[in-house]
């Protein structure tokens, strides 16, 4: 088939694959869809190594990356001191991090040492790292996840050829975002997993399209390609997305349950048995509203009793350290754990019912999408 | 066209149309729609008024009507007293609206005198009331706004012919409603507005289509059609809907805004104003949780200040003649009034810009879904 996105992008299935696992890029572009390396957290060095591999994977098919590249950060013009950052975590904070641990019977993490305090990948000397890396392989997309891309990142894009891509979550930042230069605005709706605002994709995509093309319009030019993103897991939501206006779809949760995927085993058998209704929307984890699955750390940082969530990235100090210990120590079995463990998920959770290689899940999302336009078709005709 | 809805209701168009205006039904239904007439807050002898109003101007063609038939409400079993009922208003509330509407510059209104303390509609008593209205005129769908339809309504609508509907915002509740015997089910995602549950259109419809479907297979039966609903206010999203499987859709915030709507003026002004992003869900109205347009009346409840709002239909007892006077205020120019204005509506009020009579918006909804099919289809064929 073909739309705007397939042919930006040289692929055969509009069809946007973001997940932080290799093995599900590779997969995916493979398969004719577009997979796009979730890179927000990885150091230089893990982006080389990720994207050598992949490299080796696809064959020269087309892939993107998606990195963090924000315009304004706690810890900006400090020099993004990480000893800093971790002195700004108050006692309150701890304590009840500490207590919610203990509570379910996980021993809280100490604090690394002060010389072995990494970084937050939140500062503009580490996106520029990680877009040296990006561009020194044959990417054709790089995306910022959150807010405007910088202009650095533009102005490289533009120069190399390599698409720029933004994520949106109303109508007024996709005009923003089209002002600031991008190729291809992702809408993202308030169902998607991870940060996310309060407008519901059947609603913020035909906003987004439109404001895109008036936005066009007014300089005389040809509209960027708008996807559609949030909870989009099969080829009937794919359907309703391009007759919305959308000239393809971006997902990311339907990988979290595939065979290739490295969601931490609890967690992706808690996403199997979980329902639609079972994600909350709660700045618990970064700072920032992101939609996850609820569970006993989402209901305790969103209970009367918790002290408001930290500015981005400071929360994540806090919260990343203990999920990783509650996923290690979830994977063996501690019932305290399995209560506390959950990750960025959308509500099409509820549809994500087998673990399947990512391979066929492209391969059900095309047959779903003929068979709906079809069906649409159909209707209309008699 | 022609799609288990259109069949089921004998229309042309699966659109359904809720509206509290006589004169939006009548409108609907007389383009090839359907009107539903929303009788939740009638009397018996209004709910006559208007039912022998629309059989006088639409000459034969089908509508249905939309009553709340409750399970539960505060006051069941104690003959739905309205003085007791008006009495289990705590001091704090009463005193909260007072300076709410005073800060304002609105006189707080009195509340009724006791003998004259009309009895809120929702009792079993009215609803069968009203169901004798309804079926003494020839409609040809009935539903209940709220929870599963007690045994008498169901009954009733086989009895005589009449497709029984319900309004569901989980997959669970669909499952349920298909048991009690409901010959339509409508998905109604958290984008629309009145009362919404949490999960969004997008991902609710094709759920709530499977389980119908399972539901079905399960009793060797034909699913029910499913009608999606939320946010939807055009023929894009009308096409999208069928392509997740919906057999039409269920409108309602978009015939606020049409000449014919008797929406409050101040209110119709600032919906035609107002982005998606300017609704909230609050139980400021109701005591439900309900989606409606973001005003200094919801802000104010929503705030830390703010006692919980009071169970189903307590809420209503102080929030509507409050919100009544706030209405005729904000119709003379009143600041303060204006500030406070709302009503319920959806995120789809981002999209109603234009103030039209509404046969036109029925027929642009029927070019735009056709558009979108084939917007879809020649993706697909390229």
């Amino acid at each position: 088939m073909r739309t705007p996105v397939t042919e930006l992008l040289g692929i055969e299935l509009p069809l946007l694959a973001f997940s932080h696992c290799r093995d599900v890029v590779a997969a995916v572009t493979n398969a004719g869809g577009f997979g796009v390396l979730g890179a927000a957290s990885h150091t230089p060095e893990q982006l080389e190594h990720e994207l050598d591999w992949i490299d080796a994977h696809v064959a020269g098919r087309p892939y993107g990356v998606d990195l963090i590249a924000p315009a304004t950060y706690a810890g900006k013009g400090e020099g993004g001191d990480p000893v800093g950052l971790w002195e700004r975590i108050p006692a309150a904070h701890r304590e009840f991090v500490d207590d919610l641990l203990t509570a379910h019977g996980v021993e809280p993490p100490e604090p690394p040492p002060v010389g072995r305090r990494r970084r937050p990948g939140l500062t503009e000397e580490h996106a520029r790292d990680c877009l040296d890396i990006a561009f020194a392989h044959p990417i054709r997309l790089i995306a910022n996840a959150l807010g405007v891309p910088p202009d650095y990142m533009v102005a490289r894009g533009k120069a190399e050829g390599v698409a720029v891509a933004a994520l949106v979550g109303t109508r007024h930042h996709a005009v923003r975002q089209v002002e600031a230069g991008v190729d291809l605005i992702v809408a993202q709706g308030t169902e998607a997993g991870g940060h996310v605002g309060e407008v519901a994709t059947m609603v913020l995509v035909p906003e987004v399209v439109d404001a895109v093309a008036e936005a066009a319009a007014a300089h005389g030019e040809e509209p960027v390609p708008v996807l559609a993103a949030g909870g989009i897991v099969n080829g009937a939501q794919m359907a309703a997305a391009l007759a919305l206006g959308a000239a393809g779809v971006w997902t990311g949760s339907v990988w979290l349950t595939c065979e290739e995927a490295e969601t931490a085993p609890a967690t992706k058998a808690k996403f199997v048995a979980a329902t639609s209704g079972d994600t909350v929307r709660s700045r618990s984890r970064t700072g920032k509203p992101c939609r996850q699955l609820r569970s006993a750390w989402t209901e305790a940082w969103d209970g009367p009793d918790a002290p408001p969530a930290l500015p981005m990235p400071i929360q994540s100090l806090i919260s990343e350290p203990a999920l990783r210990r509650v996923d290690r120590l979830a994977e063996g079995g501690h019932e305290g754990a399995r209560e506390l463990a959950t990750y960025f998920v959308g509500q099409g959770v509820g549809m994500m019912n087998r673990v399947r290689p990512a391979r066929e899940v492209v391969y059900s999302m095309a047959e779903e999408f003929a068979e709906a336009v079809e069906r649409a078709a159909a209707f209309l005709e008699e």
